[in-house]
């Protein structure tokens, strides 16, 4: 059997039973922070403009947009959620491959559950195994790919779609090859789009391009055979042959990759995180005001300066890139979410102040995973910390309750407080719903929910 | 300035009035070709599995399709028209670079211009900037990207669609640098689909994405600024740094790719084009009956056997890999249109019996654009022709009425005979028309013409 055709057999024959407990623990994490970056970032600008721009195209408006009011038709849901949930650099990242394999299958998946009725562990199912086809894929074709310049998130990204729809759709193997077939043959996203809003839109592309996908696949549509292992099919045609086949079924069935899924505590470079972690623990620790912090000195590995030397900011995109940002937030607020990367936050006088009190210098004993962080107080006390492992990485994964946090930081921008919370708790019970509707019903403002499904796939 | 730059200001700025005669009745003809086609093969299982497939989620919908009676929203719209014309590969050809630049470029101008008022001149000034920004980006990245393995079609496709599209909705130079970046940054497809349904995707997805991709940089939704020179752009990324972009700017606004346009006499592989032309030649100067035939013999390149050596045939399909085939409808009907390559016509008894007279010799002295044909008859007669250069290549290309011819044959299957006249005209003075939607009613069954535009962009 071809790798695609055995792929397409482990996705049609998998069941939720054979999943082990700790990969569906891994699973819900996914899916609690996919959720609070799609809500997070439902308000952005690039989503406005996409919705703008696509809704006169939109067919009948069935299907909720997380954290939004308008609705849509499902497949363009499915775009809006794969945008939403990227657009803050802020969702999950497998550190095998460097792809965010959630934000595009869980985009899908809830836009097609807000229109047809799925119970909580198909969903839950429909979502592992999505989930490990993207992430198989992308360790077929990492690290030639990456280098090659393809924005892997979307390009792998549209295989989990389509294998997750094509699941809840109860493809046979014949279509389910099919669907991965019309699913590779649709990817795309190149990384001259980062640090534009083309960035965010590859995952909602893939998401919607993968469910469409599988549509065909169902209705007949076809494709050739050997997506992933032909001379001319997805793997060697965007590595020029540097690809590995064996990646694909290597512990299939034994091995997830969910297991290694991690989770970023804050939503900027993930080279200013050690330094930030730092500085939220001397603020915790010590519970000095800002105006008690007379310098702050930080050692960091040097690529941190190569890449996030900014001083003299105004605009919470700059902040990303800005190690003293990151040091001043957690020194002044101990936390560093999504309202600390505003452009009011940039701008507040007590935040601005410790930010240019900071200095920083470059140690190559120090990795990236590191930071010292040194503080100077008007008592003249100096208090300091070494940052030994950045919280969020695999070894130090964010706590369930850290997850928690996140989530709350980033969805009381568009929901109610009330509402997040009851949100939070469906997303780490999503397998018991009878209807995943519900979950989709508390993620968007009272006035867009619906009272049934519109069956239209 | 870049050459993203300068590409997006040569179609922001140019006008009709700067295009030779001769260009200008080139962009005629390969209009002409393109509804043929996209009305003949309009009626194809795969265009039919698209539309059952895409209509439920289609928005208003206020765009014809070429050669259908549904309507859809002119996304949806492009899409199919795109599939329709590329479905039975008998499209236009660049030799330069094997693209079939006019299918998506046309695929969602008409459907664009279904539901906007587009006059005639500014139509075929938005298709002539399409068609060169799409070959030139394929000039760019050909050959290693075709030998690669994309679909040339389908990944320089979208950006010609996008600048077809964006032309008529008037885009400064930066919205256009954004629709080619947002272009180029979903441009996909893959050679494996060669053979399936999913090679006729390719155009059909890029057409509705350059489409989507104009639309969305009007609005203001960013790309990055270099999809074609930057190292991790469109270019680099789908050719491992293998592309020269001189091949973007060279002799631009004086050297046109729509000058070496060709279209193709026959549905069916290049290689069997001169065996058809020799048989044809020899059943119009000779006016044999089938009976009369007793045995064919065929000198071809030896390539021609290693593709198209099928006997035993019962599918239209397959006809269209057998060069006795295509020997025998040439002798048997004088011709090899679409009619000839159904499963009806390899099953005529006449066609199959000739066919099955035929043998073939690979003989590395006869060119690819040559064979010699030989038919022996009951009379004892032994008639022979060599065929010296095929037609329809950039050498001996058809000329206007038998486009006209071409164009019949395809367009009879879907619509009334005396429609089909009438519309050949109007494609040939598409640019004087005050409104192409003109046009576009007289390429649609009677029943779904509607009134009045709904102007949705």
């Amino acid at each position: 059997m071809s790798e695609t055709q055995i792929l397409a057999s482990y996705v049609v024959n998998g069941r939720l039973a054979d999943i082990p407990q700790n990969v569906l623990h891994q699973a819900r994490r996914s899916l609690v922070n996919f959720m609070g970056c799609a809500i997070g970032g439902a308000g952005d600008e690039a989503v406005d403009i996409a919705m703008r721009t696509f809704r006169p195209f939109s067919g009948v408006p069935t299907a909720n947009v997380l954290g939004r009011a308008e609705r849509l038709d499902p497949l363009h849901a499915s775009l809006m959620n794969g945008i939403s949930s990227h657009v803050y650099d802020y969702d999950d990242t497998t550190p095998k491959n460097y792809s965010h394999p959630t934000c595009t299958v869980a985009a899908a998946l809830f836009a097609y559950a807000s229109v047809n009725p799925v119970r909580g562990r198909d969903f839950m199912e429909a979502f592992i195994y999505g989930f490990e086809v993207s992430s198989r894929v992308a360790n077929c074709v990492y690290p030639t790919h990456y280098d090659f310049g393809w924005h892997i998130t979307g390009t792998a990204g549209v295989f989990g779609a389509a294998a997750a729809i094509g699941k809840l759709l109860r493809l046979d193997e014949q279509q389910m090859i099919w669907a991965l077939g019309l699913a590779g043959t649709q990817a795309a996203g190149v990384r001259e789009m980062f640090g534009s809003m083309g960035k965010a839109f590859h995952p909602g592309r893939s998401a919607q391009n993968g469910y469409g996908a599988a549509l065909l696949a169902q209705a007949g549509f076809t494709s050739g055979p050997h997506v992933l292992e032909s001379p001319r099919g997805f793997s060697a045609v965007t590595t020029g042959g540097r690809f590995n086949l064996a990646n694909v079924t290597r512990g299939l069935g034994v091995e997830f990759d969910l297991l290694a899924n991690t989770y970023k505590p804050y939503p900027c470079g993930i080279v200013n995180h050690p330094t930030i972690d730092g500085a939220v623990r001397l603020h915790d620790q010590y519970g000095f005001t800002p105006s008690d912090i007379t310098a702050v000195r930080l050692r960091v590995a040097p690529l941190v300066l190569d890449l996030c030397n900014q001083q003299g900011i105004t605009k919470g995109l700059q902040g990303k890139f800005s190690v003293y940002h990151g040091a001043a937030i957690g020194l002044v607020r101990g936390k560093a979410g999504v309202q600390e990367y505003t452009d009011a936050a940039v701008n507040d006088p007590d935040i601005k102040r410790v930010r240019e009190a900071a200095t920083a210098t470059g140690d190559p004993g120090i990795t990236e995973d590191q930071a010292r962080v040194e503080v100077e107080l008007t008592d003249g006390r100096t208090l300091s910390v070494f940052v030994e492992q950045s919280l969020g990485n695999i070894h130090k994964p964010l706590s369930d309750r850290q997850l928690d946090e996140k989530f709350r930081d980033q969805a009381v921008v568009n929901l109610p407080a009330a509402d997040v919370e009851r949100l939070i708790e469906m997303c780490w019970k999503i397998e018991e719903l009878d209807d995943v509707n519900e979950v989709v019903h508390a993620a968007v403002p009272a006035s867009a929910r619906s009272g049934s499904h519109a069956v239209t796939a």
